[in-house]
């Protein structure tokens, strides 16, 4: 049902995604590979880390005239991966990657990422929208979503996010967005959805962390405010980052004012960040984001 | 010696800064002072803060046809001032700040405050350059500026500071300049530059306080770097922000890339904080600045 | 039914905006004239033109404790200007401004304004969704909104406009917002709506002016592309510029890439446009727009 | 006497640039050429161009353990690159190129390259100074530069030319940069430099071509104004794209203000394109410039 015509939802192609200690040659070798089965690099990212000396790399593979299946392509390719001791990854295109979409009361970031999924701007599939407020309700029925409202208030979080963990299961869900969602996640949850699951804060982290940044912001007279895309870990606001963005403010500006102009940052931080993931383009290296821009 | 045709630095007129409780009726009892005496407005800034019921504003007046001398015209403005229990300052236009700069080591933000004073661009008169390192010393020799070298290692410090105060009595200075100076300086003198000093630090406050913000950049894997202007105050890197700038990054810069980008952004927020200072465009209100760009 | 809280959509007041010759005490006078009604000057935003000798400004007023009624304050400056010789207009807030929006096939520009007008951050009441493609109509469907479906093909386009001029009139329509309307409009049509009916055209104007404009950009090898929204007047792409955004693009984004990161552009340039028309921040100057950004 | 540590001109290497007609298997021929010979890829950068079936890379190499002699690695290579029927060039590191600087009257592009290449962010040699005003020549005499003064006036022009020529041919330069030169160079001249020539153009191209482009920013009103670094070529300020800057304006800006927010565009879009050109990140194709960011 998608109407776009971008290459990342419509070509068929295969991403490989890998990471290895740093060494002679690893480009070589799987530039080779590709080219002995005839596939043709459309995209080629690498990152070498000195300090680390560990290597990143994604490889977006065109597979229309690939000289054996795609199955074997990929299984393949264990012989180099295993010698680099790399851990790596291949997907196939075009994909939809099933996501779920979390919020609490507030709507310009679930509005975004609709409006650029129906678009084909993100490839995604949204499963449902799951709300501890009933206020996005009529935005699901909008788009024909499932719309999970969840009691979360007091004592009913725990077992909310027992819930919340459910309807993931059910609906096999890949990536979880937390899309102005107020609620911490409780530790166990953060790592089960480990590397799938992002958050966007409402501040240029790592300044403001906690509650009400942009109240914070007015009251420390800063001349930018923003928004950070992250990946979720259990220690709060402190994940990965994928993506930033931040507008300029002035003394003028209440509180109110850094929340509507904040509200761009939000959501064009959130729906790049989603983009990079749902691409392929990061690479989580413990505290750190590596995100190939496309 | 000014190349410049700005008005900011050559044209005649008249400053007034203003700030008092905020009431019905100050901007007109103002501007009917001005007019009454055949002031012309050339430029007017007003800010009502409705959470403290504070009022700012800053009036630019063209003074060429003023029914009075102009001493008339501010010391008549008392008996307003003083029913409004305001604060207010008036500047003559032209007037260039007497002005000294600190550095230690790195010339990327001092270079630009010479330049854009000699265009013009900026309206004040450079003293002299004060470092507790010799590295800009022949940068001082080519615009035939006093240069003292403070010694202010270990046990010299204190009296190294001692030294500095004197220059800055020595030499009338209006404005000093912590243009990437990498010294914490004493209470007593952040007390007595109260309000005159402005600072340069590398970071997009109030991320990364304190030394090596780059490093700290780089170990948080941001996607965005920048630096901050601020007023100084006794407490480190928490004065007035006057003044912000940011610049992209990605994973593949190090932290001498980060050094390069956020030099730029240094050197303009830096520029654009003085420019704002030195024309009164600012106004401390307690640990915020409120400033009418220009 | 707008869930803001903002102050433009939701406290009462008075908007005056005003233009004329330049003169000595407009502002005392008018600030006068208000205050001495028990006005509060909320805002307050002037602007003389040296060049011209053109005065501009805008007046935003607390009414709460106005000493007259509303009426008697607006009519009763009718001395002040005519004496000036001024051009004025009042405006009494809350006030949401009745709005068409026409379109063709792509809706990222029309979900914007439907949204921003849903939360209250954009001050108007869309009346209706005018179209000369069925793609959009969904849209209009999902909230409940008046879709006319106009032919404009080969011979049908002139009564096609005749068309959507009645429509604007039998709505009562204010303002008038192509949204990515890809028809040029006749001349008679330009001129009725003058000053009500703003475009969003997607470059950076006056920068590929006409048709495909991304494609231009792509040929030229620009490392900006943007987006541009301006008053509407018969000559094409050249009306009154009101905001720009633009965004950074490099070689190896294709033609498609650039559509992707344009859209970014023109949704933010027509709604932060329509705000600053709306809430009477602009004020058209010939072929220039005086916009005081809030 | 560069005192930098930045990698570009502090560490060994060698930088390898090619341009061909796409095919399968081009980056593993390449990177099994350097991987074989022990040479180690610090930053690989390739771009395929879809529509023109083109295919363009850039290969930073670590030297410091190739098996075999740089000379014989370089030559060694003519047999791929001859095979491919490629455009290629190789580029030991560290080095600094030799560079020219024309400049009229301003001098802000010029202190910026002469502070930027002091400090090693620049790898640049600059030979001298050649202007057709004496307005610089006192940064010359700072620098302890060369400083030609050319008569370029009237009948002068052209004699004036070959002037330059002889003295960018007996200074051997590499790189010659019209730093705000406002003068139009000859065809012949155009043509002897192609490529190794660029201007900085005061407007972010290709809006307001010619002459005065910031008096026509401000005729035409517009929200953004810019500049734009590029090729030389003998089609006026129509030369190939290498980097472009904008800074927002507003209405209040009167076109002095708008020369002196445009030198900052200016100085950093020049200075930016200057070090993608002399580190080899550029690569010309017709009208439009590859350019692999660092």
């Amino acid at each position: 049902m998608s109407k776009s015509s971008e290459s990342e939802s419509g070509m068929a192609g295969l991403i490989l995604k890998l990471s290895c200690a740093d060494a002679h040659g690893i480009v070589a070798r799987i530039s080779n590979y590709i080219a002995d089965f005839q596939g043709n690099l459309r995209e080629l990212n690498q990152f070498s880390d000195q300090e680390q000396g560990k290597f990143f790399a994604r490889f977006e593979i065109e597979t229309e005239n690939l000289a054996v299946p795609v199955e074997d392509f990929i299984s393949n390719f264990n012989e180099i991966g295993d010698s680099l001791k790399a851990e790596w990854h291949f997907r196939e295109l075009p994909y939809k990657m099933k996501t779920a979409i979390l919020v609490t009361k507030t709507d310009h970031c679930l509005n975004e990422l609709l409006a650029k999924a129906e678009i084909g701007e993100l490839p995604i599939e949204i499963t449902s929208i799951i709300a501890n407020r009933s206020s996005c309700e009529h935005i699901a029925k909008r788009y024909d979503l499932p719309f999970h409202l969840i009691e979360m208030d007091g004592e009913a979080k725990e077992a909310g996010f027992l819930k919340i963990a459910d309807i993931l299961k059910a609906e096999e869900v890949e990536l979880t967005v937390l899309a102005r969602f107020m609620q911490i996640l409780p530790e166990w949850m953060c790592q089960q959805l480990s590397g799938n699951i992002i958050n966007i804060h409402h501040s240029f982290l790592p300044a403001f962390i906690g509650a009400n940044p942009y109240r914070q912001a007015y009251a420390r007279g800063v001349k930018l405010i923003g928004a950070t895309c992250h990946y979720v870990t259990s220690d709060l606001d402190a994940g990965p980052i994928i993506e930033q963005e931040v507008a300029r403010v002035q003394h003028h500006h209440t509180p109110q004012d850094l929340m509507r102009l904040g509200r761009n940052c939000e959501r064009n931080a959130l729906a790049r960040g989603i983009r990079y993931h749902v691409q392929d383009r990061t690479i989580i290296d413990n505290n750190r984001a590596i995100v190939f821009e496309g």
